[in-house]
């Protein structure tokens, strides 16, 4: 059972079931996003490899979906292959051909297709530039044949191009974009049809060029490439060129920009030869630009470009990949710098000790881009680790096959934090014994915003959440309690007994209970 | 006071001091970069709004490395401006110019700064594609003169070119290459000079396609830009062309991509007339291909550029931007679905309820692959939700403003469970009124170990953890607590009444105390 497809007019369609026809990488990556989105799928591919690159495409579909939502996936849309186009395509819904780049290949299978469809069938071919009006000179009923060009992985990657010929009706376009975005996508709809539409205009003149730089011997194949990944690429997964240069062009936007940079249109920085710069094309571009930046200012559309890198560089980081790498090293380097700087430093243990803050990471928010409770945990099970490291329980010790578990926690949750923001976590020791501690946490908004410099305190504000924990201390590899090591019982009892004349804080003991 | 500055040869150079030539967007982001790095800056700039520019990336340079990192920053580097280029560099350990794009102006400002700079003081060029050669004909010692090329924000995105003329020393590249590295930047450092580099070719082959494509009226600004920012942009953040045309190439890798479309090539799909593809230009790149790759199959290379997607989209969702909105208008789909699923089954209500079944993700397990605390809360809550969503409380509910916010938590960990395995939560209503909800979930180790038959039963093992929680009915926009719908609270109530026989389960209503 598939989505319910909403279509532009406000009308619902079911798709059950596509056909596919031929599965190479895209074709593959196709089964892969109609499948994990509940849609049954039918190929028709001569190729014996075929099932194997489809199920190897399903299972990373799977993996990555799973990664990128917590959202119960919709259960998957069964895979079967057919002996011929007509066994794939009869029955099915939405039609979509990703043959070899070959036009007169993709031709003869949508004629086909096209056949042997249900009429009110949708024929999308995949093809990276071929001319829609091309390409269904061949079919029955034309009106209803387009191109829905995807990128790969497309399972993961949300653009299609989708592009009609002479022939192809509005209907037909609208219904291909709402299938498209029934399965998670961002259909572009483009009114008019040339060559290798436009991201692949755009792609293909970037790799020409990058090709003529191979050849000339002036970078290799690797510096291209960390040429655009650790620059331009961060930007353009955030916006397009027009939009990016608007801003580049400050607060005199994008008029400014065009007049500054006219001249280098005319310098030998790319073999690609640019359009004059008239006066028509300037006034054009601006319209657009203005159209385009609909009202926000250039601070506005700044700080949301500079927030997304943000997001972004954050995001790689997590796989200590490309940009995200080098964010890691200058973080190393900061933290090597403060923790040097904090080994001078004496904590008052009378206090509640301040030993964790941390950033409402993008993975950790709801819908509503509210912190979601169990990361509150983790807040604060995070800050637990620093107090046990505090104590003397550190990595080294853990190594020696003792830890302390987690047997009991409650939690209060006061107030929502969203994503982006900071926050820091005050721990105080209400009690231990040789074999438990008993931890209170509270976790405050950090209005500073972030990291502090040297020295100074936290802004602390509002009051977030409390956590309250019973920690056991055991032999990992008998499983089961023993007494901590007596220097780290001490450590903790210290603690424990300098932080008692502060009580009990609110909120300490509770128990859960209508009123 | 500056980092040290590692350099390639091991030794260590301090630079306490930049001077900078020309504030403008570039200029003023390199002001901002080096400050938040703590390294001073004193300036030249004839403009008078200059000091209002700068202060201004410092202020968005500030916000953008708060977000960026936990790690606190280094206290701030002060910025001052000079009346002239000489007293800019005086005593200056590093130049960086960034004046107007014109080569007279950017010469006679570096052959200024070359007179007047100590003898050590590298002196980059901020130039967009201006031939080193040229630009330190002029200069005095212009064997440290040399063109460092930055991407706007020049806070923020970490490529720097670093380019030398044919006065240019190697000691000067290394040099300037540690100090870009040492503000968190990443230096590629070319062998060769060549109008506009690297970076700027591409992205001025990109620009000029793109003119090409406004003044044909093919498509608009705004069109353009979404054929980046939706797909092949998300993937540059990631990974250059060259190795992302080897993954697109499947198992077969470049040189197989290479023979499938070289005939693509010689397609009008872009203004620019690529290079011939001859068997010595292929053969080189699929030989510079196989370096980058560096033993990694295309499998690997498949999942880390997957897992980056993830990441990236991830990071976007967070802003509602771009590709994050197209994922969090898919993920209320899926959401919905799922909602839909769970309400059209029956439950004897006098039983604890079964509505939530879980696998333990590889991800959310610790380096002993049991899960995490946090994980365990992760799961009730989704069990949280089944049970509200079967009360009635689904997504249009949400939409009209109202929400349960749970408010209270009490977890006790039982027993530990491993990556992989399956596990179950029945869920028990303890109490309820017009505005409150008070709840216990029981979470059970699942030996069915997967995905049932419809209508099968769970195979309950261990009792791993159990979770007690009170929710609160919000209304979210007032932010405060009201009754919920008459028809929810009569649903839960009649729930809580079904089930008072089973009387008050083991675990509920406790507080945490030292025995």
């Amino acid at each position: 059972m598939g989505f319910g497809i909403e279509r532009e007019g406000g009308d619902t369609v079911e798709v059950r079931r596509v056909a596919l026809v031929g599965t190479g990488v895209i074709g593959a990556g196709w089964a892969a996003r109609f499948a994990v989105n509940g849609i049954d799928v039918r190929i028709h591919d001569p190729d014996p490899r075929a099932p194997e690159r489809v199920a190897g495409a399903l299972e990373d579909a799977k993996r990555a979906c799973a990664r990128l939502t917590l959202a119960p996936p919709a259960p998957p849309g069964r895979i079967e292959f057919a002996a011929d186009v007509d066994e794939a395509v009869a029955g099915a819904g939405f039609v979509q051909e990703s043959a070899p780049e070959r036009e007169e290949v993709k031709r003869a299978l949508l004629a086909a297709a096209s056949r042997a469809a249900p009429p009110e069938a949708v024929i999308a071919s995949s093809t990276s530039g071929l001319l829609p009006s091309r390409l269904q000179a061949d079919c029955t009923a034309p009106e209803r044949v387009l191109v829905g060009h995807p990128f790969n992985p497309v399972y993961l990657l949300p653009l299609v191009e989708v592009v009609g010929g002479d022939a192809t009706s509005s209907e037909a376009r609208d219904r291909a974009a709402a299938v498209y975005r029934a399965v998670g996508m961002h259909p572009l709809v483009l009114e008019a049809e040339t060559d290798a539409f436009i991201a692949d205009r755009l792609m293909e003149a970037l790799w020409r060029e990058a090709l003529h730089l191979v050849r000339d011997g002036v970078a290799t194949a690797e510096q291209i490439d960390e040429a655009i990944a650790f620059g331009p690429g961060l930007r353009w997964s955030v916006m397009g060129t027009f939009l990016l240069y608007r801003l580049a062009g400050g607060e005199a936007g994008m008029q400014h920009f065009l007049e500054q940079f006219a001249p280098t249109l005319a310098l030998p920085w790319s073999h690609l030869q640019g359009p004059e710069l008239t006066e028509d094309l300037a006034a054009r571009i601006t319209t657009q630009s203005d159209a385009q930046a609909a009202g926000r200012t250039i601070r506005e559309l700044v700080r949301l470009r500079d927030d997304c890198l943000v997001s972004v560089m954050q995001g790689l980081r997590v796989h200590d990949h490309g940009a995200g790498a080098t964010l890691r090293a200058w973080e190393a380097k900061l933290f090597s710098r403060a923790h040097r700087a904090a080994r001078s430093k004496n904590h008052d243990l009378a206090r509640p000790l301040a030993l964790h803050a941390a950033r409402v990471d993008p993975e950790w928010v709801d819908f509503n881009n509210h912190m979601t409770e169990s990361r509150y945990l983790q807040v604060f099970g995070d800050a637990t680790d620093a107090l046990l490291r505090f104590a003397g329980a550190d990595d080294g010790y853990m190594a020696t096959g003792r830890s302390f578990y987690t047997v009991e926690t409650h939690i209060r949750h006061l107030r929502e934090v969203a994503g982006g923001e900071s926050v820091t976590v005050t721990t105080q020791v209400l009690g231990s014994d040789e074999k438990r501690v008993q931890l209170f946490h509270r976790m405050f908004h950090d209005t500073g915003g972030g990291p502090r410099e040297e020295g100074a305190e936290p802004r602390r504000g509002a009051e977030l959440a409390t956590a309250e924990h019973m920690l056991l201390h055991v032999d990992t590899a008998a499983g089961r309690a023993a007494p901590a090591a007596p220097e780290i019982a001490a450590r903790l009892a210290a603690i424990a007994a300098a932080q008692a004349p502060l009580g009990t804080p609110d909120g300490a003991g509770r128990r859960i209970a209508m009123p």
